[in-house]
């Protein structure tokens, strides 16, 4: 019988169209932008004050045209989508006009400044049709943001005659577009600058983005995994699993997988924090739903972690504040003291409160902790084994509690990290089809020559006819935050809002889920079956619409 | 719009049966059976000479059926389609007699040593048709081999008013099966058994069964993983990837893993025992390619490591006998041994040879392999982290390498373990239909009193209709070997042949994939697209059978 790879047969996936892109557009400018943030407006007097824009069928308005060149880059951590928002890009400028050229700049915004861009032809673009991965092109995490560089970027955009750059990126990278596309303007350069909502966190949305692409691709497969270790689990009934999922900022990867597979019990950082949870209550907490079921025969369970949760709980978040403080003041002489006086030695810097922080956690992870630090001298956060800090401290209160007669179980725990497995996987229909929508729309805003916008496409729950795309000012995104002591404008990232739809079904069903069996096995994604099947978008963003969850199979015959 | 869980769609799939299975069968004895080894014989009185039956339509011929009453157990890991050949053989007794009834023992060999059986209604069956793991019955590890187990199977088998009994489960379980179809045929009694190939490693594989059920379905999940992580690696170009992969006792998910997704090296186990190769041997070809590939800018790859490697170093094998030796005579010594002197004291006892393979491992996995052991009072050898283990001895040639000036690169290694992600996930549809069609098999065979066989369905690289369901006696499939120094019948395992045309494909390719960039992304399983996508099974089968390993996208319009 005859075996066709699915990538090879995805190559040729057409992606599903908002209907008013499949037509030359215009510009419709409905709204008149809010008024920014008052620093906002002073730090963007050239771009704080440009109205939101839709698009229309252009009809027998429809001018001659002439080629455009544009340059695009990919920034930061890969997201499965990001080389249809290219072939969008490609299909919009040929469609636009047949001369017209496309550059990639090789290795993010790096290759931007290094000038290094290859010409994006059609035999280049239909390699990467519906593929994950930003192999295309690549990226890197270069920050666009002094005037020096800024510079540099005109220098090559001038060089290769680009009418428009295309920023793929998150919310740093869009905050850079902004500041680009302003000092464009501030001097009198005609370089249209256009961003684009990137990443699988899922932390780049707001009034205006609904979701970044990738979010939707990246949770469905670890959702497939952690259903089929959910399904293990049930199988052996002697096991409990501690995923950690990716994403350091915030929890919505790990809110949604909760939501698709219903595991036994997922922490969302952004409630610990609101509660001012510590380790220990957290430790506390899982050892009592732990001992609830053995006692109920069931020595077995699922929990989900958000890399990020160490971060999150404010007595760490504060330990690790005043760990970079006192070794930014006496790293100098951490040579002079013996190795097993190092901790000792740095815990006598501390407040007594941080102080009995350090010592509350297992001594491998105080160390690393207190002494590894990144290339700006700050804490490894990032390197800490969240799950496996969880499982040591979870052994000692379940001893504790052995010793006192309360538990009897014995189950074996057993540790995953899923991240890499995810975010270069080949996009979901959605994904594929929301970022060709981007791709167009980009193009769409900057022939018109709207810079120091994002293209977004809204209405998301509903059908790809139906999407609205956008163009919306980056200004209206950006706040003011401290940033290491220093006003600056960023896009804020948006958090797992604690009060909204997503979190209140989870926190709605979870002791349900804690104290039986609801697992549910989302099982791969599907690219061919049932539009119902292979088409919708995530449970989160169903709740934030007021949709049901899910519907029954009864609904589609 | 409306969104359906694709586990609530697969619950209505068919799966697709062989031809001949779509009507009433009788038997067809075309064959004889090879005479078996003698020593086999001797053990096997009454079921070393059955034929090999195969099935035919049974036509006019078909005669009023009496109800048929039938247990059935899950042994051993879990693996994708188990509960399809339970509802396999449901529809069959059903559709023998109305009246029919089935018994699912609960958890495994135990639970029918326990007699604890459930009926298994039409209700329970339609919860499961088409999901994984073995959450409908569960099963465990219980070995079923003597005369007082075999009398507690009868004594609930009576009770029950069994006419047959059922066994899905790998080489051991099997065996097993076979000697208590020999037993039931010694003492007169009329139980037919009947054994089914599972297991997810695809080490039960001989003359008769093409594959196991399982291994298609599980290798395509951790091949979709190693896709994922090979874009990711590409897209990033600065991290080697180490992924260990299921499978102790053989390498053929590696092997089959590689031939999907083409990484830049993969190990074959049984290829390390045959050329005699060390650790050292391992790393230091591992070098070659990193070092290889770093002075043309690749500092990025992807190496498969399968789960059992260490074991099949000759070199290590030896000294875990040699450690095992040792400890079982100077085991109660150890408490009298300082702490720190532990691993020379134990070293003293050794060879030389052995001694110098101990030294030769960092310290840590020297220690885990000399003092932990399992209830037996084994060395624990899945415990060793060996993705982690290559990946110390590798840094440690590498800097070696360096300090040499033959190395400048800076790779981040990045370890994986894919095991629990695969075994319990949603059947393939090869996997899907092959284990109904194993079921249906089991019950054609069941009620004819073919006890002592195991239910097989060959040609499965043609479409499921050009399958041919057969009934091989157990008998046929063993051989003597000595475990524990006696003479025991067992299953062989079957590993990887490094002559077989899998093997040599992969030899024939391995130096392209190591050199350059081949790497494949074969996405997720798909249930509903264009058949060659959807129902071909593995490229291992394929070229068994020698088909090209896929075909062009054009073939199939």
């Amino acid at each position: 019988m005859t075996y066709i790879r699915l990538d090879k047969l995805r190559a040729i996936y057409k992606p599903q169209l908002p209907e008013v892109l499949e037509h030359p557009t215009k510009l419709d400018v409905s709204t008149n932008a809010a008024t920014p943030d008052e620093r906002i407006a002073a730090l963007f007097p050239h771009t704080a004050q440009l109205p939101v824009v839709s698009l229309a069928e252009a009809g027998a308005e429809a001018e001659a045209t002439s080629p455009l060149t544009v340059g695009v880059l990919l920034s930061g951590g890969q997201a499965p989508g990001g080389h249809n928002v290219i072939a969008g890009i490609f299909d919009a400028l040929k469609m636009h006009h047949p001369a017209s050229i496309l550059y990639g700049f090789i290795m993010g915004p790096g290759g931007l400044l290094r000038g290094e861009a290859r010409e994006l032809t059609a035999d280049v673009i239909n390699c990467y049709r519906n593929t994950g991965g930003f192999d295309m092109i690549g990226s890197d995490r270069t920050k666009l943001e002094t005037k020096e560089q800024f510079e540099q970027v005109l220098l090559h955009a001038h060089r290769l005659a680009l009418d428009a750059l295309v920023v793929i990126g998150g919310d740093d990278s869009n905050t850079n577009a902004a500041l680009l596309a302003e000092y464009c303007r501030s001097v009198n350069d005609p370089l249209c600058v256009v961003g684009c909502p990137k990443t699988i966190d899922g932390d780049l949305k707001n009034g205006w983005v609904e979701t970044s692409f990738g979010f939707d691709t990246c949770v469905k497969v670890y959702a497939e995994l952690v259903g089929n270790i959910q399904r293990d689990c049930y199988s052996s009934k002697k096991y409990w699993h501690f995923v950690k999922l990716m994403g350091r900022s915030a929890s919505h990867l790990t809110l949604e997988c909760a939501l698709m597979t219903q595991p036994t019990v997922a922490i969302i950082s952004e409630e610990v924090a609101a509660r001012g949870l510590t380790l220990g209550d957290l430790v506390r907490q899982l050892a009592d739903v732990i001992v609830d079921r053995s006692r109920r025969g069931m020595d077995f369970g699922v929990v989900l972690i958000p890399e990020g949760l160490i971060e999150f709980v404010p007595k760490v978040r504060r330990l690790i504040a005043s760990l970079n403080r006192v070794l930014a003041e006496n790293g100098h002489k951490l040579h002079l003291v013996k190795e097993s006086q190092i901790i000792n030695y740095i815990a006598s810097k501390l407040s007594d409160e941080d102080e009995e922080t350090l010592r509350s956690l297992p001594e491998e992870v105080a160390r690393q902790l207190a002494l590894e630090r990144d290339p700006h001298g700050n804490v490894q956060v990032s390197r800490i084994e969240t799950e496996s800090l969880i499982v040591t401290l979870l052994g000692q209160e379940l001893e504790k509690r052995r010793s006192q007669g309360e538990f009897e179980g014995n189950p074996s725990p057993l540790t995953h990290f899923f991240g890499y497995e995810g975010r270069c996987s080949m996009p979901s229909n959605f994904d594929a089809s929301y970022c060709y929508a981007l791709g167009r729309t980009a193009v769409a805003l900057a022939k018109e020559g709207c810079s120091g916008y994002m293209a977004t496409v809204g209405n998301l729950v509903h059908p790809p006819k139906e999407w609205i795309p956008r163009g919306i000012p980056l200004t209206e995104m950006l706040t003011i935050e401290e940033r290491n002591g220093v006003d600056k404008p960023v896009i804020a990232k948006a958090l797992v809002d604690i009060e909204g739809a997503p979190f209140r079904y989870f926190r709605d069903h979870r002791k349900e889920w804690a104290e039986g069996i609801a697992f549910r096995y989302p099982g791969p994604i599907q690219y061919f079956g049932p539009s119902a099947v292979c088409d919708a978008t995530t449970i989160t963003l169903r709740l934030e619409h007021a949709l049901e969850p899910e519907e029954d199979i009864e609904t589609i015959w």
